[in-house]
């Protein structure tokens, strides 16, 4: 059993065009990555089947390595506004990067999220490892620790903003004239190394107090943040026992911060591609794998890696590498998975090309249910972000098949309970901060 | 007749606790600045009466003058992602800052709204005259000429992300495997005195090619900027001689920049307040003013005016004051409307503290419709901007009363006729811009 959990949490991570490279063109396939129509069905699917949420993620920057697939998107935000209005129950989680956007305006949208969603709002805050530079009229893409260092102080200032008012100052008396009471309304006079900000926020406390906080970094800077302020950890997990390791690390970070380790929820990624038997869940996924571009896919493992493989065998396994200074722990991974499972860069390139580096579950619904449940009980999970090869099909398997185990099993909900992501997660609300001078 | 038109553009202004200081006060009002269930009810409202969009406005820094029903509001564009789920046909307009965001942000943000609207997004670029720098992290506030120095590079550099991608570059053809054809992908490398942008957007071009571009200043740099890139422009305007300059003026600078005059419209703003007599809409503006608090009227005319007042005799006009160097136009049209009008301080505050400058209409249906065909056939206006002194009433009282009117002279449309927000407006759709090395 989870140490934290009597339930699994579930999360659906809506991207373009299937999160398998290929996944768009799969039989039937629809592309997601501006089909709002699309994405409005996977949302009110997922809200059908009773997910914890559905969640987008982001990139500020294209260029000639990106499969072109992955480069056109939606804005997050303005899309969550939208999906919004048309759900009741289901979280909403969209990333934002700390490195390429302003706190106040930051603060502003999830804020707004949350009120435009009764409380279901949630920020995966990210440093944004690409270097985005130069579409921001940025001279240089801040180094890993530096990006970290601006992300703790823009998560507290966030935060800080988020607390601008007190929760009853939207009083709003015809009869006595008060619209808001600006007595309670507390400006943060932040001043700090990367940002300075006086507040007030513009907008009254949300529904949730605060927005659920989502972190992805696993490197040791990324896991330090996802220790002290993380609600949520989305991370990418190929073994059990590392998963284990993981873990249990990141919930004595989280305990070493003074937090119940129940309050972060750790939630790798997974693509389960499933078929009513073992054969027909492999020839769907072998159905995938045929139309990776070779090419391509080294030029992917190259930018993961942060280096021209063109040069090595391709039948052989890699050697070892030093890891880049960007995103060493996506690569990390990458080269773990690699030596771990005895890959050669041919099949590393296969594997990578489908599904970015994520756990890929092939099997009957049984099967996928069963490792889920193991990596659950075994402590390596709390719930998990799924990601389907392709759309809806990939997510229809999902909901159709392993879901009725799970709930089987009694380890996912039949219904919602409560109205907000964090009763969904059993997040508490955060208290509002007592500003210094209140009583 | 307008220079330009057949008919009347009218867009609703909604903005939080009605657009009266104490418009939220009035009998049966209810309260918009965080009430998303009043805003959709509103903007559904003007879609049935075929109202060409809605508009928000946006503020980025809380100062004590301000009056307590303006402080809080939703971010705009979370906002308006949200209203397009629950459209189809009204535009969707909102600010966004030239000073305070990123180019790159805010090509994304309308793009993706007139993706998800299928061609309803409307960007109101604006300067922000109030000192934000505080919550930006900035050392100082730019000066008004710096501010639209910064602003016509922003603009050129967000209409060029928008032509990122030529208009049949999404193809998404699974059978050849073509998801976006590159070839179609251009960039932007623009490297200006105030912006490194490299692009390409990483979204393609949406349905109106470019979201309708809105202005709104009055100034001489502002009527510039309109003049060259605006295709709707908002004014407060008191009088019809003093809207006829305005509205010749800019024209012949539209013309001077090589553009047609039918493609920039002039949209002034009223409020008007109605009654079904004279005595009644009288009475109902009585009613809106008894409720001006003196004080933080006083208040608000001094920040307008850019001094404090406090010393001046209320039952006197004022003196010739010199203007402020930030909001220059909005100083002045105060100041012209109290000499032109020989308006004692104290009434000038009552005015000001009730409709913040604009044209208010008080009378019968038949009155206000009167007074509105009068400026548009005077060439003074090509439309206007309504802003109701509280909400849903006031709303409710024009599309009831004086719509039918201005339909019946054939002066408003009876239903829509095209999708997009550029079918309403009758602006063309903006070519894509032939790239260096394009055949």
């Amino acid at each position: 059993m989870s140490q934290t959990l009597q339930q699994m949490r579930l999360g659906l991570f809506i991207q373009a065009a299937g999160h398998h490279a290929s996944g768009w063109r799969y039989p039937g396939a629809q592309s997601g990555s501006e089909n709002i129509a699309l994405i409005r069905n996977l949302t009110l699917a997922a809200e059908r089947a009773c997910l914890d949420m559905v969640f987008f993620g982001d990139k500020l920057v294209t260029s000639g390595k990106d499969h072109p697939s992955m480069i056109v998107r939606f804005e997050p935000l303005t899309l969550l506004g939208s999906l919004a209005a048309v759900t009741e129950r289901i979280g909403l989680a969209a990333t934002a990067s700390t490195t390429y956007n302003e706190p106040y305006t930051v603060a502003r949208q999830f804020g707004t999220l949350d009120h435009l969603s009764g409380g279901r709002a949630a920020w995966n805050v990210v440093t944004t490892g690409y270097d985005s530079a130069a579409n921001f009229s940025r001279a240089s893409h801040p180094k890993h620790d530096q990006r970290y260092a601006i992300a703790e102080e823009f998560v507290d200032v966030v935060r800080g903003l988020w607390d601008s008012f007190e929760d009853d100052a939207y009083v709003r008396n015809a009869e006595t004239g008060v619209y808001l009471d600006v007595n309670k309304m507390h400006r943060l006079d932040h001043q700090g190394e990367h940002f300075d900000v006086a507040g007030p926020l513009n907008l009254t406390r949300s529904p949730q107090g605060h927005p659920v906080l989502i972190q992805a970094g696993s490197s040791g800077p990324g896991m330090a943040l996802a220790a002290r302020i993380a609600e949520v950890v989305f991370t990418a997990q190929q073994a059990l026992d590392t998963a284990q390791d993981f873990y249990r690390e990141l919930k004595r970070e989280v305990v070493a911060q003074g937090r119940d380790p129940h309050h972060c929820l750790v939630m790798p990624g997974i693509m389960p591609i499933i078929g009513a038997t073992p054969v027909e869940a492999q020839a769907r996924f072998e159905q995938l794998q045929q139309w990776t571009d070779l090419d391509a896919a080294l030029v992917l493992v190259s930018d993961r890696l942060g280096q021209d493989l063109s040069g090595f065998d391709l039948d052989q396994p890699l050697p070892d590498l030093p890891l880049p200074e960007n995103m060493k722990s996506r690569a990390k991974l990458l080269l773990d998975m690699s030596h771990r499972d005895g890959l050669t860069l041919r099949q590393l390139c296969h594997l990578a090309a489908g599904a970015r580096g994520h756990k890929i579950l092939v099997g009957t619904p049984e099967q996928v249910a069963d490792e889920m449940i193991a990596w659950f009980e075994g402590e390596a999970a709390d719930g998990f972000n799924l990601m389907p090869s392709h759309f809806p099909e990939g997510l229809e398997l999902f909901i159709d098949g392993v879901l009725p185990i799970l709930r089987k099993r009694g380890l996912f909900r039949h219904a919602y309970e409560g109205r907000t992501l964090r009763d969904h997660l059993g997040l508490p609300r955060p208290a509002h901060r007592r500003w210094a001078g209140e009583p």
